[in-house]
């Protein structure tokens, strides 16, 4: 029997090595890391019996041909990391989708419908100040805009795209002909340390959270540490600490993520009580009305924490995303593949954000979560285990071997969750 | 009847203008702003009836000779100011002092005893890592290694004396006789809002607190801020906003002043939980004891905030500086005044640190404190009232008039409070 796990953690070893120098891998879109990165993909897809062609917006595209008329189905994920990452974020969805296929392979598998696996260039948004060039260029919803967009050297995202062989106009006419598509499956780490507190190798994602963001200015007013009266004082950083539990509080009240990540003190010196401090909340849910009931919450604590502390408190929302809920019925279809693979199928709601949410857009899409460990992401300490991807594998192989095309959900997959 | 405090206030116009361009006043010490202060401040010496010179580390010195044998009474505070500070810090307690000798010449008193008025050159600490230069210097308290000290410019600290006309090895022979030095006393504005708040223009000090500073890391663990449910997180700033108000209930429990001025967080991102916490907790105290037993309850709740936020904090004390008591005869003495002028003499800790704190390694201190406006200080925005300031002169000019030299406290004066 293959080893589907170990075959995988090899490919990811290798496909490491496709790093700028330092800690972890560091692989940004459009770069010499990624050329060799899509000369070792193109060997994984090859060997799963697809043709490869890289795309105009930069994707590597592996076709494995269905009957005329079928439709395609995709499985994809990105090629790139953020800067010092790990072996598996992204580029582990697109090594396992081949992998799965290969399998079908060499089981002899014929499937009654195409399918695609697709390695986006940049889902990460490191090297230019946007992100999901890919899964948007084949979705139609690319920002032409966005082209000039420069990295820190000056060079335009437009121009990298052409020198690495893509092309800005054509990027813009990639979008998928929805009556073509059958749906989006993307395997990835979870992130998160959800699976690996239930013992479970894989999850099945519900939704793809919503995100809103909020920046809080808190002014005080300073003074000598030594001089001012405890109850004389109007300390922005008290506030800001009352700030932090009440958001806290916020999270478990309406069963959600909340997170003060980004926090400044106002002069900052020990002997001066702070006169302002900036602070950023993060608020995360799969449900929209839950995130959006939160943030009304919080802009009532800022009003009751300002009176209490004598301070003044300007909360704005400086960003809002909604939630994607994934399709029921291909939920449904990966439950009964991951189940019968490793005897449970746990769901759970994705935090971060994925291709996934941009392929949304066009088709309905479903995300398989494998079990990492201490839910570490974004770091080299990132790690999935052997038998949880071979056990990943399995499940999408038999997910694709079950795969009907005539039961696909039609409907935008955002009216269910 | 002269107005003292309109005199003052017209002094303290003229002084500003020596000052480093930009808001509010920048003096510091041996610089072309300080030998501006030195001319105008010689004339009021001298009006005073004083002969003036420059001692060896910088002071300017004003002498209003009295009998022989029959000892000095010190009366001084600073020339220098912090960076863009007010009118009033420091250069306020040398003209009042000033102006109340002028009075007594004015009123034709003969003083029993010499007074000299000290214009100290640093007490702020600004320029070099070093502060109370010349109150040291008296005191016989100074640590010779500070002359090696350097300033931003590289130029150090003994170099720079030695261009204004002092030096570094005359500057550690400054120590005064204790057997003739019958006592300090300095006039500053208070720094804080208590005497507003008391309505009261004038207040006396009991003692200098004493200071401790802790510097505390609380190591928690990051994650994505999407992926990590709310009770499996490590969050640093959570345990830093508990912290913050553990130390603000830790200063009204035990009746002192305790402030987390600076905060700083890491990777301070939105998106990502906080992995550190690096802050400062500074106590101040009139009371030794007290301010102890406070950073030892600190101690204890460090480890209990570590246990319940499940992260690792190391509290250390960087720094401690014990009280000064000031001298209960001085105290007397100036109540008595303080209350003949304005009807009140409310007592009131310092929460700052003087060259009194210095100058009572020599000989016994006291303070006068001027009520300023909402307590602010090292600010533009600095003010003192001519009122104030007049009944200040006034009330030092009576304490003068009234000062046995026989009756001093021949006592260290840190034995009482």
């Amino acid at each position: 029997m293959t080893q589907w796990g170990e075959i995988a953690r090899e490919r990811l070893e290798i496909i490491s090595m496709a790093s700028q120098p330092g800690p972890g891998v560091t692989r940004l879109p459009f770069s010499d890391q990624h050329e060799a990165a899509i000369g070792i993909i193109t060997g994984w897809m090859r060997a799963a019996g697809c043709a490869v062609h890289l795309d105009a917006a930069g994707t590597l595209v592996g076709r494995r041909a269905g009957p005329a008329g079928a439709g395609t189905l995709l499985i994809g994920s990105h090629q790139d990391s953020v800067r010092q990452g790990g072996c598996f974020d992204g580029i582990m969805g697109v090594a396992l989708g081949c992998l799965a296929l290969e399998k079908l392979e060499q089981d002899r598998v014929d499937l009654p419908f195409a399918v695609e696996i697709l390695a986006f260039a940049d889902e990460e948004g490191v090297r230019f100040p946007t992100a999901l060039l890919g899964s948007r260029a084949l979705a139609g919803t690319l920002d032409p805009t966005v082209f000039a967009m420069c990295d820190a050297r000056g060079e335009t995202l437009g121009d990298a795209l052409a020198r690495f062989g893509g092309d800005r106009d054509a990027a813009l006419l990639l979008a998928r002909d929805p009556a073509d598509t059958l749906g989006y499956l993307e395997l990835h780490i979870e992130q998160g340390p959800v699976l690996e507190t239930l013992d479970a190798p894989l999850g099945v994602v519900t939704a793809i959270s919503g995100i809103e963001r909020h920046a809080v200015t808190i002014i005080g007013e300073t003074g000598h540490a030594g001089t001012v009266p405890m109850e004389l004082r109007r300390d922005a950083l008290r506030a800001g600490a009352k700030l932090v539990e009440a958001v806290h509080d916020l999270a478990l009240r309406h069963d959600l993520r909340a997170t003060v990540g980004a926090l400044t003190v106002s002069p900052n010196v020990v002997n001066a009580i702070p006169s302002q401090v900036d602070l950023t909340v993060e608020i995360r849910a799969p449900e929209d009305n839950a995130r959006e009931a939160a943030g009304e919450d919080l802009a009532r604590i800022c009003a009751d924490i300002a009176r209490e502390t004598r301070t003044e408190i300007v909360a704005t929302r400086s960003y809002a995303q909604p939630a994607i809920a994934c399709d029921l019925t291909l939920r449904a279809q990966l439950q009964t593949a991951v189940r019968d693979v490793t005897g449970q199928a746990p769901e759970l709601a994705s935090g971060a954000t994925h291709d996934a949410s941009a392929m949304a857009d066009l088709c309905p899409v479903a995300m398989m979560f494998v079990r990492c460990h201490k839910g570490i992401s974004h770091s080299p300490a990132e790690h999935a285990r052997d038998e949880d991807m071979g056990a990943a594998v399995e499940a999408l192989a038999e997910t694709l071997r079950a795969f009907d095309p005539a039961a696909r959900t039609l409907a935008h997959p955002q009216s269910v969750i």
